[in-house]
């Protein structure tokens, strides 16, 4: 199954937009696993396990990993999602943007060592930056639009000299020549809600992943009624508020209970669609 | 000494603006290598130990070393440069492009785990994909600015309202406000030389990281005209060319043949400094 009808599924089957983001901050980690062998997975792994029934994606911030030398933690967690919750996709967000045979490599690295069933890309160095992860069609690719923090508009907010801006051409170019197998998707933060409601008139029903709820300070209503489609259209990002709701032997329940409060307020915040 | 300084000492002392690229691709590495452990690794320190008098920095392409789950290889072979070809900067190339505590994991794992004196970045999402990295004040901040694909000019060279491009913008973010330490440098390809041109009058004696020499078809004599200061300004990238110059047991002694005579013919190509 493809992304795209992967993430459908997750919309109607577990009726959340909700996707849990996993950035295991070694500085945060209950204090009972820092000491412990393999602390980022055991971490993940509960939290996964806690949530997996109420979330549409998994989203692995790939930087995390990274830092704390955990890359075979990383390859063992997607691992461990795909067995123990098949169905749930999970989002590899590495933001990678390079061209040609580098780019064959993060396209190796990302889809077949951790076997992701989407990237998050960023879309400066152009088409070339995209084509080489069309190698493979069944894998989602979410490009960078518009992001929720204050520098965000330092480039892609700029006008254009067509009256423009810049993240409305992105948003073009994502929904429309780059979407060759229609697997694309779009990072669009949650703090300008008019600016999601423009990305959304521009894209037609793409899914766009939006950072920036909770503690990023984003309102669950007013992004509803701005990027919201009737099949769902959203998949709304928490990472902290969950993970370390609770930092004692209990931050999974504790973890369960965030995320299923944020899934609710999600739902009861949807128009009915006719 | 900062990132800065080393490069300026390497354009004196070793009378070099070539920079090595060290994208070690599996499936190009000697015959003899290919089923050895480490591969990677002893490809890559002969590479460096047979160039490194003639080049001015190594860029090693994160992208083959985490395809290939030689992360561990990438920090032995950084640790190699700075033992034994102490003063030769370290370019780490991850083009990262993300903000806040991500970006700060990001910069943990650049300067920290790998030890490099410079990490190219991607621009898109503004000050605050540049602002972590700047808690280490003596390392270098390469920012993506024009590059020479062809898909390069579906964002970076769009007309701004202001009637400015969108390149020349992100050159004047990165050589002036947010060069808080010095220590900012540019990514401009060869195959423009007009637009380098432009660059080059935009940000003073910024360093310039050019990839596009050789396998990418870029003009070494337009490159010098357009880009080169007195003190030499550029950091001419050539990999494929090197690496892949023989696959049989010379490949060392190829690649330092090739380099020394890409050096040689940027020297040549340089005019006199009154």
């Amino acid at each position: 199954m493809n992304f795209r009808s992967q993430i459908d599924t997750r919309w109607r089957e577990a009726q959340s937009l909700l996707c849990v983001g996993l950035d295991p901050d070694p500085n945060r980690l209950p204090m009972h696993l820092r000491q412990q062998p393999e602390a980022v997975l055991r971490f993940c792994v509960e939290i996964v396990d806690a949530t997996a029934d109420l979330a549409c994606a998994f989203k692995p911030q790939i930087a995390y990993f990274h830092a704390a030398r955990a890359e075979d933690q990383l390859e063992a967690l997607i691992a461990h999602i795909h067995t123990r919750h098949p169905g749930v996709p999970v989002i590899l967000d590495a933001k990678r943007g390079d061209i040609g045979a580098t780019a064959e490599q993060y396209a190796r690295e990302a889809f077949e060592r951790y076997r992701a069933d989407a990237l998050t890309v960023n879309p400066y160095m152009g088409f070339d930056s995209i084509a080489p992860y069309l190698a493979y069609p069944d894998r989602g690719l979410i490009v960078l639009c518009r992001t929720s923090n204050p520098g965000g508009s330092d480039l892609q907010n700029l006008e254009l000299a067509n009256g423009r801006r810049l993240y409305e051409h992105v948003a073009e170019l994502v929904a429309g020549p780059w979407n060759l197998h229609g697997q694309n998707a779009l990072v669009v933060g949650a703090t300008f809600p008019e600016e999601l409601a423009r990305v959304r008139q521009i894209v037609g029903d793409l899914p766009l992943l939006v950072p920036g709820i909770g503690a990023q300070g984003g309102d669950i209503d007013a992004t509803l009624r701005a990027g919201a489609t009737c099949a769902g259209g959203l998949m709304i990002n928490s990472s902290r508020a969950i993970l370390y709701a609770s930092d004692g032997e209990d931050f999974a329940e504790a973890a369960r209970r965030v995320a299923s409060a944020t899934r609710t307020a999600i739902q009861l915040s949807r128009q009915a669609c006719a």
